[in-house]
């Protein structure tokens, strides 16, 4: 992946540059040492590091803007970082900019059961604003698998989802207000405890924008109390099409699943061998969550059951206890880290029409062959939210190279068939050069018009949403013309 | 509710400019008779009128798109018209612009049940939505209260609710994607049938946007399985006080219903008179609607009537039958009407937390008596989308105005209390200049940076949504210095 030269002003002035940063912010949320910044050279997407000039983490939304004012003074760009989580490179650092992070933004400001909300620094991560409510019976419905260790910050920058959205919705319906830091420092509040605000949906223009308009420090989040009781169904196919056929009938049947997963052979094969679950070995395998009091869940169950037999599946099995709907579970999320023993992988993310599920998953194995590669499917399958692992060996020089031309080959065709390039984990630096794939120059004009509006010298999360000639162009645009406002 | 001086170039332009119409558009779909674009002058919110220049009516996006390239050309204003049911002024033409309206845009385009959306022509009315898909047992959710009347290019400018969208969100939340025609007359497609899109999400912006940023012509909407029964319940309080604190145990309960209507006195009063539904006769009366299959319903049932038993009400009655259930609805849908056989009425749109609502209605009920004015209240509780209506003699001078400054004052308390001046009416030319007490001068100044990316030359919706004197200020500096791009 192609980076942008590095400033040589910032480079040359390096040691100024660090100086007037131990000036103006605490020491204690300031790492220049080059050892230290060495641990923030990369986010999950591991293939791509480089360390940053420094790293600020700030503890309030004041250290946050007094923060961004220095760096706007000292003309250096500005890498917003969560937890690093992003496997889209997303808080992926340059040489000449400096991350600030929100790892010490780790408050939780208010709980109001009532108006269900909860207001957070945005540092916290996501699985523990749940545990803050849940012993009052409430919970945050998006649910990313990386929950344990994401924040907020990353989520509302991504957009993320999760296995749950199918019924409760992304981040963006999900989230009620932010108090956002401008480019230059300046905080504003944007939505609040209420539903949405007059004029422009400003909040929504924020959520999914990738740090590309400012850093959002604190977020009021929708809480929702907690059903009575989830329980998993599994069921297992010999074929793909009858796997996605099942899905649409059941979401067309009038049931909405919290949770419909899917995992395909060589994915049940390498989860079964770590985990030992008891996953039927098949072509398809649906993990199907429905949830609600005994009788609620009893209804549901029975009219999937209907729709399931009548498909001839390989295996039908309902969940008869917490033990087994946790082994069930357990399966599905240690898929990531199963596969990950066995292989390096590249975890795509595109999104499809639940109805071209079966073309998409035949093409991909299509593409798979031609590239002579191997790729495992375990995704969300309710919203069509893919999730293909392309396998490789990190030491065969030239194979993670092979492994992307897959991957965009596999992007590509998520919107020829009518999705898009991206569900949750954003665009970063990994889909970047692809956004012609999906938008016209035009569109990608109007965007970067918007971005114009809210970073107006283009110093927020350089090289990543916008294909690189074109944000390169809009810099040196800037740089002769002066800021474009 | 001053509103600019039109411009005299068109004034006196106006014969060329409706030659130039009448050239450049087919004839079946253009009004420049006086007579007929009369028809034009108001939309729901009645006190103001002006009739347009002229309307233009197109039957497709071509033809929008060819509408719109002319007025840009000819330097025309042009004021988007849905079904001309806002009660905010959304669609009040200047006499200095061209109406496009929607209502020949009425195809259904595409139905995709596996997929759950439906493609139209946003001149379709809300309900036609539905009606389109319930015999295959899918549902349009929005349901805004004028559902029969206005069009979904109307629901999408103004992000529509209505009594169901407590469980299903308003318009955004139903929105999958939008063909747009830009002011120029561009043709640009925004989301589409899959999940979110990368990029900032633009589609969001739209929604809500109040004609401000182009003309939506097609729209994808997300279609819901429709429940197997739904069920009302009706509870009387004797203050508004506990009505509120039912509303809120409810919603913390893990009951999510439907739809929690909420009627005062003078409401109920009225529209007993009218109607003879059977409604009781009490401070507070709320409508707490439930659904699923009959198991799921008595199970939500009987939580309800655990929390609202504990509360003492006046009056605690499950509907018994279809019958039953029409009748309390048909009370709560008549409400307006009832009102508006006795009264003229300013119906108002602020929304507040849902542990505001009993200070709000107290206030509300201070500031009527302050200005010597009845207010009735009739709303959606459960999202705390209040509709004060203010009631007044449209015979009696000045007495509206008294109305309108009672209205500034409620609308103020909804945002002092920590909400916002609009649920679902949209700011319209309504609220425009109370945008002030919500946003700051920078808010808004980034708003209006972003209406300059859509819209360069302020031609759509001119006096709407921004403070008249910013919209000022700003078409004056586009007039000395050309477009803002």
């Amino acid at each position: 992946m192609e980076m942008p030269e590095p400033d040589a002003r910032v480079l040359g002035n390096r040691d100024a540059i660090l100086k007037a940063l131990a000036e103006a912010l605490p020491a204690d949320g300031l790492i220049t040492d080059p050892h230290q910044t060495l641990a923030y050279e990369c986010d999950a997407l591991t293939a791509y590091r480089c360390p940053p000039l420094a790293v600020i983490l700030p503890a309030t939304t004041e250290e946050v803007s007094q923060a961004l004012k220095i760096c706007h003074q000292l003309g250096v760009k500005v890498v917003p970082r969560g937890a690093g989580t992003s496997l889209a490179g997303g808080s992926l650092a340059t040489a000449d900019s400096v991350i600030i992070g929100t790892s010490r933004l780790r408050d939780t400001i208010e709980v109001n059961y009532p108006d269900r909300y909860i207001r957070v620094q945005t540092g916290v991560t996501n699985l523990s604003v749940t545990q803050s409510v849940e012993n009052d019976g409430f919970f945050y419905a998006p649910d990313p698998s990386s929950q344990l260790a994401c924040a907020i910050a990353g989520n509302i920058a991504m957009n993320s989802g999760g296995a749950h959205c199918l019924k409760y919705g992304v981040t963006t319906n999900n989230l009620l207000g932010v108090t956002l830091v401008l480019a230059d420092g300046e905080v504003v509040e944007l939505g609040g405890a209420h539903m949405d605000a007059p004029g422009l949906d400003m909040l929504a223009l924020i959520c999914g924008s990738e740090g590309q308009l400012g850093i959002v420090t604190e977020a009021t989040l929708r809480i929702l109390p907690k059903p009575e009781g989830a329980r998993p169904v599994l069921i297992g196919f010999d074929d793909a099409e009858t796997a996605g056929e099942c899905v649409a009938q059941i979401i067309k049947s009038g049931v909405l699943p919290v949770a419909i997963e899917y995992m395909d052979r060589l994915c049940i094969q390498v989860v079964e061998d770590f985990t030992a679950v008891g996953y039927p070995l098949c072509e398809a395998l649906l993990i199907v969550e429905v949830e609600g009091s005994e009788a609620e869940i009893a209804v549901q169950i029975e009219r999937i059951e209907k729709i399931a037999l009548a498909l001839d599946p390989r295996e039908f099995r309902v969940s008869q206890s917490l033990e087994q709907s946790e082994l069930i579970w357990k399966g599905r999320k240690s898929a990531f880290g199963a596969m990950g023993r066995l292989n390096d992988y590249l975890c795509l993310d595109g999104t499809v029409p639940v109805s071209a599920l079966p073309l998409t998953l035949r093409r991909i194995g299509e593409l798979a062959q031609e590239h002579q590669m191997e790729v495992a499917n375990v995704f969300h399958a309710g919203d069509g939210n893919m999730h293909p692992l392309i396998l490789y060996n990190a030491n065969l020089e030239g194979d993670f190279e092979r492994a992307e031309q897959l991957g965009a080959a596999i992007l590509k065709l998520c919107v020829e068939v009518g999705g898009c390039l991206t569900g949750e984990h954003g665009v970063g630096i990994e889909k970047r050069d692809l956004m012609y794939e999906q938008f016209s120059p035009d569109d990608l004009e109007a965007m970067m018009q918007v971005k114009d509006v809210f970073d107006p010298d283009w110093m927020l999360n350089p090289a990543k949403v916008f294909p690189l000639n074109a944000s390169a162009a809009r810099r040196s645009l800037i740089a002769t013309q002066g800021a474009a406002k």
